[in-house]
């Protein structure tokens, strides 16, 4: 089984991105194209996001061999409808969604006599659109696949080899504990910075101006985060509730004691933690998922 | 008044920085270094951080028109007692800490008859030593000076004029209102970034391993800041305990209400502050404060 025609619908970041890619790194396969905003259709047009834009996600994906779906988790399900009857009956259906459970039932609602192989690529910036995408954005970056069981192993393996084709190493867990991981490395996170912002953008005794003003301190780190995509962002939280919410419970215990740690002045409790994540951020640069320079590399860039 | 000789007691990442770029911006000025660890003033006199490594710091400081205090807030008043006996009596004392009222009643009360002037550069990275400094660091950043009422203004000028030498921009406030404002920008949010490093790596159901793996989904963003320095760190949160404890409570009934939104699927609360967090992040982009670049450029290097 190979893949050789690949239709994205949804042209923002990552489906652009993955148009450029395909383009970059696998020029023999043809690639359509389809996003609902016409605005977004001229650009890509413009830049080139698929190798045809189409008028109609039906368009883009009638002749596919695999059609990746980039839009919002919430609106995954609606676009699996619109595509259902164009779709020919052996094409893969995938996404690039960030939770998988909830994905997976709502594709396989709509489509239920077709494989789907439900994937997420673990890569982004903060912008979104159809002019942020880029082909290298999946370079060394994991993508995790969350096969069914019953999906046939050829299925699997032609998804997995155009993955790596791209530049992504890999690798396959079931979709249950996809939405676990991610829930502690990606959407806690952004849901705390999401919220750090909030708190300081409606402070009475400190003004906005202030707060940019001195956001070097570490503040500016979360307004990246903070600057994601909304529409993307709220879709992933309701979609990956319980993981998210378990998480954040167990998170805001850990904030309990170490607001009780400052408040008893127990400065060994404090040292101790501080001193363990560390070796988190080691193991993070060993495995070559962040840039080592201090600062992320800003410094050398302002100075 | 003219500084003409600047004593650095404590040469970290701080205190290099600033003995660096004295020598690249200020190079008529005389510098003399001091550190209380052995290889510290080693590595220090190898790199020059500045003109005359010292065995004490009452050496240091024994000719010092300033001395700027670059060691853990928790040791300023120790570092203020070394160092009465030899300090001139003219000379002005200040120093880099990141809270300010507490380090200016431990400064004064080891050193009561000296002109007294709290300074706080906004910048540094997530390194420390004496291999961490370099000479741009204070570019394009802010510093605030928080003198006390009854302080020279020639004094102030003095050290205005020396900061903007090193290409700071100085801004004067009280030190309270300095230690609100960062406990805000600075403060919580190392307190929340190291917090869920904790959280992550201490889980049941997701190992280390894959939090290391999967982190470029916003988690290693968390990282670098909970990689700095755990003594620097634990001694700001209890330095800083009013404020930062306010803060914190402020942030967490902000969190119970998001946690609240998602629990009761309502899309429209996330959607909201999700698209208000984005105005902040282009403020501080505006304003020089960060990076513009996607990913904080990180993906030109990987790429």
């Amino acid at each position: 089984m190979t893949i050789k025609r690949v239709a994205i619908v949804g042209l923002g970041l990552l489906g652009g991105s993955l148009g450029l890619a395909l383009k970059e790194y696998c020029p023999d396969i043809v690639t359509t194209g389809y996003d609902s905003d016409p605005e977004t259709r001229r650009r890509a047009a413009e830049r080139g996001l698929a190798g045809t834009i189409c008028e109609s996600a039906s368009g883009a994906v009638a002749e596919a061999d695999l059609v990746v779906m980039c839009v919002p988790v919430g609106a995954m399900g609606a676009v699996a409808t619109e595509i259902a009857d164009a779709l020919p009956r052996q094409a893969i259906v995938s996404d690039v969604g960030s939770s998988k459970a909830s994905i997976h039932a709502a594709i396989s609602a709509a489509l239920p006599e077709h494989i789907v192989i439900p994937a997420h690529p673990v890569a982004g910036t903060e912008q979104s659109g159809p002019d942020a995408g880029f082909a290298s954005l999946f370079q060394h970056r994991w993508c995790i696949l969350t096969p069914p069981d019953d999906v046939p192993e050829e299925a699997v393996a032609a998804l997995r080899t155009l993955w790596e084709a791209l530049g992504a190493e890999v690798e396959i867990m079931s979709a249950e504990h996809h939405d676990l991981v991610l829930a502690v490395t990606s959407h806690l996170p952004h849901l705390i910075a999401y919220t750090i912002v909030g708190t300081a953008s409606d402070l009475e005794d400190v003004t906005r101006g202030e707060v940019i003003k001195y956001s070097a301190g570490g503040f500016r780190d979360f307004t990246r985060i903070a600057a994601s995509d909304p529409t993307m962002w709220r879709d992933v939280f309701l979609s990956n509730k319980d993981a998210v919410l378990e998480m954040l419970q167990v998170f805001s215990e850990d904030l309990t004691r170490l607001q009780r740690a400052i408040r008893r002045d127990d400065g060994d409790a404090l040292f101790e933690l501080f001193s363990k994540t560390r070796a988190i951020r080691r193991g993070i640069i060993e495995m070559g998922q962040d840039d080592a320079r201090p600062d992320f590399g800003r410094s050398d860039h302002e100075g």
